[in-house]
């Protein structure tokens, strides 16, 4: 990985960055564990282990990298090896909560932990530390995690590639007779055939299953004239994931379910050119809403229109009521309007990323139902 | 999964017997999110999301398990949804914490949160609950998760035997001039088709890259005449983990390493014939230690024997030094010295279970160097 892209896409400078940052959000240090914020710093896709590794990013001083000797080599081949951070390794029988504590310099008033450091470390540090305050490393990171630069939305565009690459081969795999999890198996070796890591989610949802919106692969047969939502994403090496949703039917669909379907399509494009700077994500989630609600299938779109996407599938900013924080360029979400009435159900789903031009789509491949044989 | 061997492996009256000795503990409640201690207490093995799925013990009164409203149909579906425990959905615009700290019933003292909660929902709850100091709730599912019941104990052999019957598999993979990474591919796949639900690790470590205990997997080629250690894990549908190492070599080993293989077979071997109830994890890791000491490769022997194995490839009890807690009978953990002396080295690892007639072997495979071509 410690290619130019990868430099591009964790530049050497951000540390410093996000150090000042530290600073001017008035906290002591970060204590960064294994994780999309240890990553987002570091470019070290570090594995989650109970022994402790953590990154320590003080608001003056050195960062360090306090690491399990076991993962001193790993350590060091990562990314993080070559951003002259000081590698602390220690021992199976030390106590690298206690090292960490004595390594800070002069007192600390409040850390911020990474958002996903375990209970287990994050009460191990609360005791070692008994006069700072936690707060989230959030706090910090989002600011800076939630506008991706250019080399991130470059990231956002080929894993949004390899996913339509995958939905075009849908049609392939889903035939009347089979189950949805025989479909989804076949999806999600072509998700990590067309260029993923890891398989994140596949959600095949056929009929009434189409109407739980995080419906589980069943042993459901999928039968003919059966709409099915498909929900699938994935992580790519450069660590940065996609997520798109497009909806098959296996022959010709219900007139009740094209006539939702079109409200749905009208009310994705409705959220999507209600995109830009300025626009709050609430406003957002109420342009589509309001159309959907217009055509009476307010009722059957039960949640928010979407949720920011980078190192995770899931992060800031959301696309929901009450969100009322204005959208910047280089933001990137979903938009994933849903109708759901029982009998079958809808979502069109594209990753977005905000530009002064409006919304960029990371996702292209056709939006109407894809009728497949 | 709501199957009979469900319901013997995840025991309906688990979750009464977790709210006893919750009580006991003295806690308030335990705060359990998805992860595996959610999984032991009610066999559901939910998704991680940013969405707070958490299930509530309290130590007298109802438990109650809170959800996004979208996770309902699963959680209705999962095991817990027939342990008649109340599920209270939530809307995208509530505060899941708020609803949390305002059902628990009284003045909560102490809550215990799960081992692997997220920070960003231990800070919520610590604010949504001023008063109640936070423990993890390993301190009483610790207990009850280090001591395996019958059912647990047949689901690592299970899992024992599906990575054993990959092992026998390696030698089909190790060639001379292939890649680590070529040869870790196949074992991943092998790993899935031999029943696992997950890939945990693959270590595929040849000549010097034997000697990292962690060492990824490397465009490295296999050369004739070099040893290969090869740790490989998965988790099982039933939740339960595999980890097993053997070593191999593409034809001839060299002769000091055979010298030091030998100690090493030794070595495992006194520290299985140690396990027993009453000794100590410390005694176990000392066991094997001394002999290889005694043969003058100490130096050689970087990390601690074990750890324990069930929902978590890595739980308690840890076969360290330091660790002077008497085994008992049910406990489940690897032996697995190593020697490594930099050209290459070697690691033999079992799953065994503490029984009172000392350590059952959850691998069963052949120990001694396996010479592929």
């Amino acid at each position: 990985m410690e290619t130019d892209v990868t430099t591009e896409l964790y530049p050497r400078e951000r540390l410093s960055q996000v150090q000042q940052a530290t600073a001017e959000a008035g906290l002591g240090a970060l204590l960064l564990t294994p994780g999309p914020d240890l990553r987002y710093v570091t470019g070290y896709n570090a594995l989650p282990l109970e022994r402790l590794t953590c990154l320590v990013v003080p608001s003056s001083g050195d960062p360090f990298l306090v690491v399990p000797r076991l993962e001193l080599p790993a350590a060091k081949e990562s990314p993080a090896g070559d951003l002259g951070v000081e590698l602390v390794p220690w021992d199976e029988t030390d106590d690298p909560y206690a090292l960490v504590a004595g390594r800070l310099p002069g007192q600390v008033g409040t850390v911020g932990l990474a958002d996903r450091m375990w209970a287990m470390m994050v009460l191990r540090f609360r005791d070692a530390m008994p006069g700072a305050e936690q707060v989230l490393a959030g706090t910090v990171l989002r600011e800076l995690r939630m506008r991706k630069s250019a080399a991130e939305v470059a990231a956002l565009r080929e894993a949004g590639a390899a996913i339509d690459r995958v939905h075009r081969r849908v049609p392939d795999f889903l035939k009347p007779g089979r189950t949805e999890r025989e479909v989804g198996r076949d999806i999600a070796d072509a998700i990590i055939a067309e260029g993923h890591e890891t398989v994140d989610f596949v959600i095949v949802g056929s009929g009434p299953n189409g109407a739980n919106p995080h419906a589980e692969l069943s042993d459901r047969v999928i039968r003919p004239g059966e709409p099915v939502v498909v929900d699938i994403g994935g992580t790519m090496p450069s660590g940065y994931c996609s997520d798109s949703t497009r909806n098959y039917c296996v022959g010709t669909p219900p007139d009740d379910y094209l006539a939702y379907y079109r409200v749905l399509q009208e009310a994705q494009q409705a959220s999507c050119d209600a995109v830009k700077p300025g626009v709050t994500p609430e406003a957002v989630d109420a342009a589509g809403r309001e159309v959907i609600a217009a055509a009476g299938y307010g009722e059957y779109f039960i949640h928010r229109t979407g949720h920011g996407i980078g190192l995770e599938s899931h992060e800031e900013p959301y696309i929901v009521a009450g969100n009322t924080e204005p959208l910047e360029a280089g933001m990137a979400f979903s938009i994933e309007p849903g109708i759901y009435p029982g009998a079958h159900g809808a979502r069109i789903e594209d990753i977005v990323v905000c530009t002064e031009n409006g919304a960029d789509r990371m996702n292209t491949t056709d939006r109407s139902v894809i009728i497949v044989g």
